[in-house]
């Protein structure tokens, strides 16, 4: 990636609330950004892509969007924003569009994707990213986001073994920075993505649970214990994965609820709309991860079951069929 | 209880799916039997009781009915049948309807209310019953009943110490079996109601966590799976009081929920009138006695906080109300 800003292109894997509002600030910066789409192509082809941010709006009537990889110039950045339930389409669309010296960033929530990615364009071609951002797509190429923003990057290396501050990772940043987005790096993606769980797990998991919001969760009194008592086994998690999260996080985490605006969670939008839920990710690898290193976590199991019991009834699924669709998700 | 069957009176307080039912099936065998209403009392004073069930139809174009407990007779035997949410009222019910000689009969599931009724009339004077039996009001002094009938009945001792068959269980029993139910005895109500317990704590509290009812829960590996961990840990519970509930009786249940017809639970029926749910005797009070004997059990622990919270957010209770009427609740 040592081209000049201007003609570093960026490819955007799912152009929904986070691909397309990030994908929108670069091209909105300078870059040359190419947009795959499913179900949108046509809308976004003709009338480009809407955003309607807390940072101010815009408008790009004109973007490149594809309907195929197969269709689209290799890029610098691959940026894989497709749900996480799409993942197991990503070796057939991320090499094509990778240039030789480019790099794939991941931004999903979850722990477990980069390892699959990595094993078909290589480890030191693959970096993690956790996005702090309440942002939704409301219509077709429509984006509305509604709060925060920012970024966390981090390298991936074999296994998660920390990678530090790489250049690469600095070259994103300073794109992403030159974008408007705020990015920071860290240098242990295991620990950015752990951390990151810590409030995912309990507040994704629960908001289709209860059916409740931020706010109506860290309201109630046993929602809100419950929540915390997760978190202590996503630490817990953590830990057993050498990766120590301070104890201080956790009351922080719960501050920060209170404050938030009422808030649903992806997971719960997702439920809503009769989506499959992103349970491989965030619940199904870091019980794999934490078993492997010989520990259990029997509330977020629990979670995990009741989840894939509700994402079943709530998708009307027969039981017959789960165990096909389960080896499609990924 | 020394009197002529024909002159031996019964009080039923709660005249619903089973004190309606019960109460009906003694009425018709020839005891004298004084019900308790609230809502349908004007209904059942001028249109009696009609049972619709599945032993054969009958109706009771008279009954004695009340609507306080201070204008009925005292009985010999006192049918407790009212939902557990309405515990806190018994102090005030029972001895007023209680004959000297006469004794308590308390027809509810879980854990833990019989100490409070013994404080009252003395541990003696108190049964408690287990039913098993699918049944439900469905409309004012109209009972139906479904599949199943029986009623497991045994002698409350202080602390739950096991008293084995007494002579005042066995008249009891005669009472109910010429009445048409089928009755046996247990000889350490504790074992029984934690028994009872192994189905009820999973199944009545999935229904709710999942608006399921059995045969969805039972046909579905992760539904089916949690169940049985949660029956596994009833059964440690039961063993911290010192009561070997054997392995077989897990497997034995989850094969008759397999054959049984599909069956909303009591609690999802609750939770579908938006009613309270019967939380204190069902989860809280077992979960205190295992606390009491030293373990813990997360599981339960999870499911009791995720009810607590579905139940509030289902009455549209403000969290700063809760306090007073968890209260209220006993």
């Amino acid at each position: 990636m040592s081209l000049l800003p201007e003609t570093r292109r960026y490819a955007v894997l799912g152009t929904g609330a986070l691909g397309g509002f990030y994908g929108a600030k670069l091209q909105q910066a300078g870059f040359a950004v190419h947009f795959l789409l499913h179900s949108d192509y046509e809308h976004v082809r003709q009338k480009g892509l809407r955003v309607q941010s807390c940072w101010g709006d815009f408008h790009l009537p004109q973007v490149n969007a594809y309907s195929s990889v197969l269709d689209m110039p290799v890029c610098e950045g691959v940026i894989v924003a497709l749900k996480a339930t799409q993942n197991a389409l990503l070796p057939q669309l991320i090499p094509p569009v990778l240039a030789e010296n480019g790099v794939v960033i991941l931004l999903q929530n979850g722990l477990g994707v980069e390892p699959e990615i990595a094993e078909s364009v290589g480890a030191e071609r693959v970096i993690g990213g956790l996005c702090f951002i309440s942002s939704n797509k409301v219509g077709p190429g429509h984006i509305h986001h509604l709060d925060y923003g920012s970024v966390l990057l981090a390298q991936y290396g074999p296994d998660y073994a920390a990678q530090g501050i790489t250049p690469r990772l600095e070259q994103v940043q300073a794109d992403f920075q030159r974008a408007g987005i705020p990015t920071s790096l860290s240098p242990d993606l295991m620990m950015a993505r752990w951390q990151k769980l810590v409030w995912n797990i309990p507040f994704n998991g629960l908001s289709v649970v209860f059916n409740a919001d931020t706010q109506q969760m860290i309201a109630d009194p046993d929602a809100r214990a419950l929540a915390e008592t997760l978190m202590r086994e996503v630490v817990e998690g953590a830990a057993a994965c050498h990766r120590q999260i301070p104890d201080a996080v956790i009351g922080q985490m719960l501050t920060n609820t209170e404050k938030m605006a009422p808030y649903r969670t992806s997971m719960k939008i997702d439920y809503e709309r009769k989506r499959p839920l992103e349970l491989q990710a965030i619940f199904a690898n870091p019980l794999r991860y934490a078993q492997q290193a010989g520990i259990h976590l029997p509330r977020i199991e629990m979670l995990y079951r009741q989840l894939q019991v509700l994402d079943r009834l709530n998708r009307g699924i027969p039981v017959s069929g789960w165990d096909q669709l389960k080896q499609e998700e990924g």
